[in-house]
């Protein structure tokens, strides 16, 4: 090969004065004001303390770390249920179900189960419909007719790569610029904010009443965005999350009901963020869906005839907790065919979802029943890791409760607790110090001591004046619970 | 349950007027800008003859689709190379390397790649780091440092879901509105002009020159960026596709130091869209990296210092064809980290890229080598693809230049080739009646009368008054080769 000097010559001896890089102050203004606390300063310190141990085991105060920042179930000891895993493993190499040995082991019905997904996929190597494969919308719109009594269509079914995508797409489709304005709930998973930062649209928070287990108040939801209206702000789209992140709370169908209402008379799209809608510990699961559709028929002036929603599910979180299978589903309710259009081109420009992603939403809202060989496994599974999150659920909250300054809600649902702290002058004060909020520097404190990583309040918003700490209940085991307890005991003594 | 009516009175008491709902011209303008030829009107219809054929299979002139629209490979005829699958299916379903009876029926060298992987990934189920699972980084940075003979870094790497996650972020970072210009190729890939129009910039089209085998003037360039100045419109990004799509064409080293040095001069960030490396039948494929990393090394002032360079690839093309697995990269050269860290946010808003693509990353950059178990079955598939695709695209090539009033360069790389049609006036007549473009109307009488679905050049965008159909060389078997030759002869006498 001759030297780079004679091949380029004519650009080697070209006189230009070359250009200097681009700085971050010269990107999309809107991208750089997103926030997204999950993976912010606690978790990145995280990291930093995790390689630390790994070169140097002994070198801090703990031997590892507990990531409670991040509903993660697999990257903690959460094992994928085995039904799942094993058909997803037919579908990525058929030819073991010709292994005679291979077929010994593995439930007859499993196999069948994987063979029709693939008659319907064809390979999961293959580009699918940008909607989602039509035969996987159709199971998941018999999942929901089931689910809530009323019918659902594959046609509005959209799968999609976790719910991310689909509040991504919603997102971009509803904003108009500054004066659009989106209701989201405060707390909120700060995927929304992010969401609404990079569209340069407005967010409206609304905030959830914690003293009366999170609920939503739908006359606050009216002046909100009365007020909004008398400055040029038009709401347009209702952002719902139940059961809630990180409140951990479910809503009733009643209040449901006055947020859909509210909906009708306002013209407001419904964004049902269900994604937990498996992980329920005390109460009970309806959607919005169910509910919207109780009132419609109960309705004979048809007031709620025009609502419009877009439900999300998720196989990152329930008991599969499959987050890095990317699998998920939206389902739209009310749209004008010309906007479920716009949705799918949407969706079009990024091709499909992953295939693998959506055989494994069709395992999810059809797992297997009583009489199927692989059945009593899947209960076993299933069952085990629902009881584990429930206990380490409560007796987190009950640990909570027994610190000073600390109040928790009851832990209803989703896979979080986010108790409120009451801190002292020196708090704020060594907070200032460093430069962080004081519920921020408590988790810092708290990671440092033990090793446990919990995200502040202040990343998901929180009442101006309270300080909060969202944890996930998945780490294993219990200890770090005790850790907990010593350390906020230490903390609230030496902050006197 | 108590009835709808009695649980919701309050709700359905309330008398309000109910708003209507949305339509497509409430929503975001920049978002029914975009369009997205590839699956547009031809494709469309396709689908429903594709359905029509299903209900009544004897109600066309033909019995099946072929699926020329879409470098989809695994929907036609190609086979997944055996080892990636295998190795998948490990992943997904760890303890099958726990039954003997499957380890017998396995290359050790597999197993061994899959424990490796499993060590470094955990569980496919789980999230990932959003920029990519560092090991996997690692493998990538150490292909590419390979390929071109210069260093690569993993902090350099993001792993994404296709090339097309890459496309959108950077395209997202880059846009400040209409003035800010993005120089893309005419014709080209319409995933570039769909995202641009998403983010509300100029694309600033460069045409390539068909005569010259697809070529590119840097000269033009100058004079696209200077025009543009001229209208308040700042060239901030080159575009560049190599190995063309949907021209098949392969760039030169000096052709892409042409093109660097306008970068260099006026400060564009380029991204090398280089899905296509592996498909090369006739030359050479030369990264635009190795060609940066020359000029910079054999560059005395510096000049080529500040270039900015984001190379993307892709798992679905290739000799892969994993389209449905969503598994890609982007390696950054020359970024500020602060420009980086903005990458990384957007990238971990969506979370991580899914995680089984990921694998297949590494799986793709890291074939088993001569002397492993699984490298003959892997090389024997690998080069009976290469081989199919290669006799195909020569078989089309000839097959369009014996046709009347069509031209077509040389099949270099990529999947498409884009022959020129030279078409009648009674053809402009015909189409103007149905309110088509000519050669959208040739694809669709194409279409009707073969099943063969081909693409317009007017969805990739042409030198105006020329007409081209892309199509892709995947589909299996020649008769479709013939047919498409019979129908042009009979579509040309009947519209002279």
């Amino acid at each position: 090969m001759p030297a780079a000097e004679s091949v380029f010559k004519k650009q080697l001896s070209s006189t230009f004065e070359p250009a200097s890089r681009l700085t971050a102050s010269d990107l999309n203004p809107h991208a750089l004001n997103a926030k997204y606390a999950v993976r912010g300063r606690i978790p990145t310190k995280a990291e930093e303390l995790r390689n630390q141990l790994a070169n140097e085991s002994h070198s801090l105060p703990f031997n590892k770390i507990i990531n409670a920042n991040i509903g993660n179930p697999q990257q903690l000891d959460q094992k994928p249920l085995t039904f799942y895993r094993q058909v997803l493993a037919l579908l990525q190499y058929p030819e073991l179900m010709n292994h005679q040995a291979v077929v010994d082991v593995l439930p007859k019905d499993l196999i069948e189960r994987a063979r029709t997904l693939l008659d319907h996929i064809g390979s999961v190597g293959a580009y699918s419909h940008s909607q989602g494969v039509p035969y996987i919308r159709q199971r998941v719109a018999d999942f929901i007719s089931k689910r809530d009594g009323y019918e659902s269509s594959p046609d509005d079914i959209f799968l999609t790569a976790g719910a991310s995508t689909a509040v991504s797409y919603l997102l971009n489709l509803l904003s108009l610029g500054p004066q659009t304005g989106f209701l989201i709930p405060i707390p909120q998973y700060p995927l929304y904010t992010a969401s609404l930062a990079l569209n340069n649209s407005t967010a409206l928070p609304y905030y959830l009443n914690e003293k009366d287990d999170w609920s939503i108040n739908a006359e606050d939801l009216v002046k909100i965005i009365e007020d909004a209206q008398a400055q040029g702000v038009e709401a347009r789209c209702l952002v719902l999350i139940n059961p809630g992140n990180p409140t951990g709370a479910i809503l009733k169908p009643e209040a449901i009901a006055d947020l859909l209402t509210v909906a009708a008379e306002y013209g407001l799209v419904v964004i049902a963020d269900e994604v937990y809608q498996e992980n329920i510990f005390n109460g009970q699961f309806v959607s919005v869906k169910k509910v919207l559709k109780q009132l419609q028929e109960a309705d004979g002036s048809g007031k709620f005839a025009e609502v419009q929603l877009a439900s999300l599910h998720s196989t990152s979180k329930g008991i599969s907790g499959e987050c890095g299978q990317r699998g998920g589903y939206m389902e739209l309710v009310g749209f004008e065919d010309s906007v479920r259009a716009q949705l799918l081109k949407l969706a079009s420009i990024s091709l499909c979802p992953p295939v693998s992603g959506q055989a494994l939403v069709e395992l999810m809202i059809n797992p297997p029943t009583e009489g199927q060989e692989s059945y009593p496994l899947y209960k076993q599974e299933r069952d085990a890791i629902h009881e584990a999150l429930k206990e380490r659920s409560s007796l987190l909250y009950e640990a909570f409760n027994t610190m000073e300054g600390v109040t928790c809600q009851k832990p209803e649902g989703a896979m979080y607790l986010f108790p409120s702290l009451t801190l002292s002058k020196k708090v704020f004060e060594e907070a200032a110090k460093v430069g962080m909020e004081p519920d921020e520097y408590y988790c810092g404190q708290l990671l440092e001591n033990t090793g446990i990583c919990a995200v502040p309040g202040s990343g998901f918003g929180q009442v101006e004046g309270t300080w909060h700490v969202r944890t996930t209940f998945l780490a294993p085991g219990t200890e770090w619970i005790e850790d907990w307890k010593k350390f906020h005991a230490k903390f609230m003594e030496e902050h006197q």
